[in-house]
């Protein structure tokens, strides 16, 4: 089979890669419905993160069961299943507690940007729909691979409540589904951080009540404006830069929630300022699995459409293409179909 | 009147200070009953923190009004009341949702190891008993003012629940408050980290399951080791330094609690290591204020005996031995009387 591979910053081939096998009696091997480019393969695309070696790209993915492991047993041949970007076994402890991103033997999943992919610890990662969904719930589906659940994740680590005033940094896909989160969870005020009209819209589209368009110490004082001079109750880091973090912690109320998902580059927080903000802190890479039976009941029952994130859809053989788009922004998320 | 003042590392005098008047409408003056010495007293004690100018030091404080300003409503003249070491209006938007160490308008209490003390924001600030506490129930009360309340809000921002598992990092009389705090919220472990013999004997006495001597990576290892190799579900960081933060969060599990009061000297946390560690993290300037009725009412009614980690008692005239004494960590805390 071909598929993507990064061979450097802006290097990336759809390439002769060898069809995937099982490796360990645990695994399972999906022909995938549809694939996708995530807001954080761009970091090493764009050569903020080095690449060593040339890496199979791609870790979001939906599709149907081609074969299993012998130790299979939770899912078989012909099931639709949908799977966290994270392999994790879902019985240790800290699976049990709900963090199966932090798994003991977590593995992250690569390669999906690929007609077939291997995925580690299957019963553990999988999750079966009843019967095969229509082809128009499969953008919705991809999404909570990764995107929709990491949006989740943060407004649940910010604590979003039905009365909740949120605010979200960062308008790439995982930001906007942050304010389709938060109003999901019955936030009565959401404001997003944008100053690209297309997402502004899809934000408006997701719920969002207020667009902020200034950024650091000005979005800040833009934040305070709106809520009395106090912050926001909740707000979403859904960057990972210092500005953004920054720009999140101090636009939080005395007391409030941060709810940290983007991938942290370059972060240090100081433990004087972090003290007197007076801010919760909760974050990392967003346990998926966790959600993962909750948002796909939402999405098969028509009350969340995240598929809506992906504004460009290309055969997997553009899958340059579809890298090209989301970096120079003329996309929010690229859908590949293999 | 008499007070102490530090002039630079080492060095603070009992010396004449004049006596507090009102300022403010909206001021008391107490004539205190007890008062003692903070652990960050011992900051600039030591030349940490810098001394710029002759400072009057102390902030926790309990006693008698002896005179209230015109705009004072809620306490009176002759009232036994204990205030916090931050004054609140009690009425802003933090301090309604109870972080009053937030206040907008807070101010800092200095100069409380002295016969009077002025509190600003009296009617946000001090809570008075009904009628004057036996002599026995001083230190406890006293306790109230910061030491116990920052154990508590050291718990409390742990999120410590009856089943919880938590570890303490700092044996000050913060962190062995912090083990009383756990007790009293139900904790069903407390591990408490000292490699001394007087404050592994409190510890113990107020709770402590455990104790673990080692620090760093091996006292990390410690907490591992007696959890299933998972880390506690709530840790308190009762120190301030990066050493005891980064042992903190270290020993926490995934998706658990650290509730950090130690004001932080040169603290710094790298973005990645915390995004990883998925844990929560809150913690600052404890709102002693939001807790005062609640643990007024146990110390009153002989639940909670806060009052013990006072192991030293002198006249307010040696306070310069009572710094000694607490700098050679030959006393775990100094209690004063005017």
């Amino acid at each position: 089979m071909r598929g993507a591979v990064l061979y450097g910053a802006g290097d990336v081939r759809f390439e002769e890669r060898g069809n995937p096998r099982i490796v360990e009696p645990t695994d399972a091997i999906l022909r995938l419905s549809a694939t996708c480019v995530c807001g954080s393969d761009l970091w090493p695309y764009r050569g903020i993160s080095p690449v060593s070696q040339p890496t199979p790209m791609g870790h979001e993915y939906c599709g149907i069961v081609e074969e299993v492991g012998s130790a299979v047993t939770s899912v078989k041949r012909g099931q639709f299943v949908i799977g966290s970007f994270f392999a994790s076994d879902n019985t240790c402890p800290s699976c049990r507690i709900g963090y199966q991103s932090g798994c003991q033997h977590a593995e992250p999943v690569g390669g999906a940007q690929a007609p077939l992919l291997r995925v580690p610890l299957a019963d553990g990662t999988l999750v079966a729909t009843s019967g095969v969904p229509s082809d128009d719930l499969i953008p919705s589906l991809l999404a909570l691979s990764d995107v929709m659940g990491t949006g989740w994740f943060a407004a649940d680590a910010a604590n979003v409540k039905p009365d909740s005033t949120v605010a979200v940094v960062g308008d790439g896909a995982v930001g906007l589904l942050g304010v389709l989160s938060a109003k999901q969870m019955g936030a009565e005020r959401i404001i997003a951080m944008s100053r690209h009209a297309s997402r502004q819209k899809l934000a408006r589209e997701f719920g969002a009540t207020d667009i902020v368009t200034e950024r650091g110490d000005e979005g800040v004082a833009r934040i305070k404006e709106l809520t009395k001079g106090i912050g926001a109750d909740a707000v979403l880091e859904c960057v990972g830069t210092q500005e953004a973090m920054m720009q999140a912690i101090r636009s939080t109320r005395q007391g409030g929630y941060v709810g940290y998902v983007g991938v942290p580059h370059g972060v240090e927080l100081k433990g004087e300022e972090l003290f007197y903000a007076h801010v919760h802190l909760h974050g990392g890479p967003a346990p998926v699995r966790r959600y993962l039976p909750k948002l796909i009941d939402l999405v098969l029952s028509g009350k969340l459409n995240p598929g809506k994130v992906f504004d460009l859809t290309l055969p997997l053989d553009q899958v340059g293409e579809a890298y090209r788009a989301m970096d120079e922004r003329r996309a929010i998320k690229a859908l590949l179909r293999p």
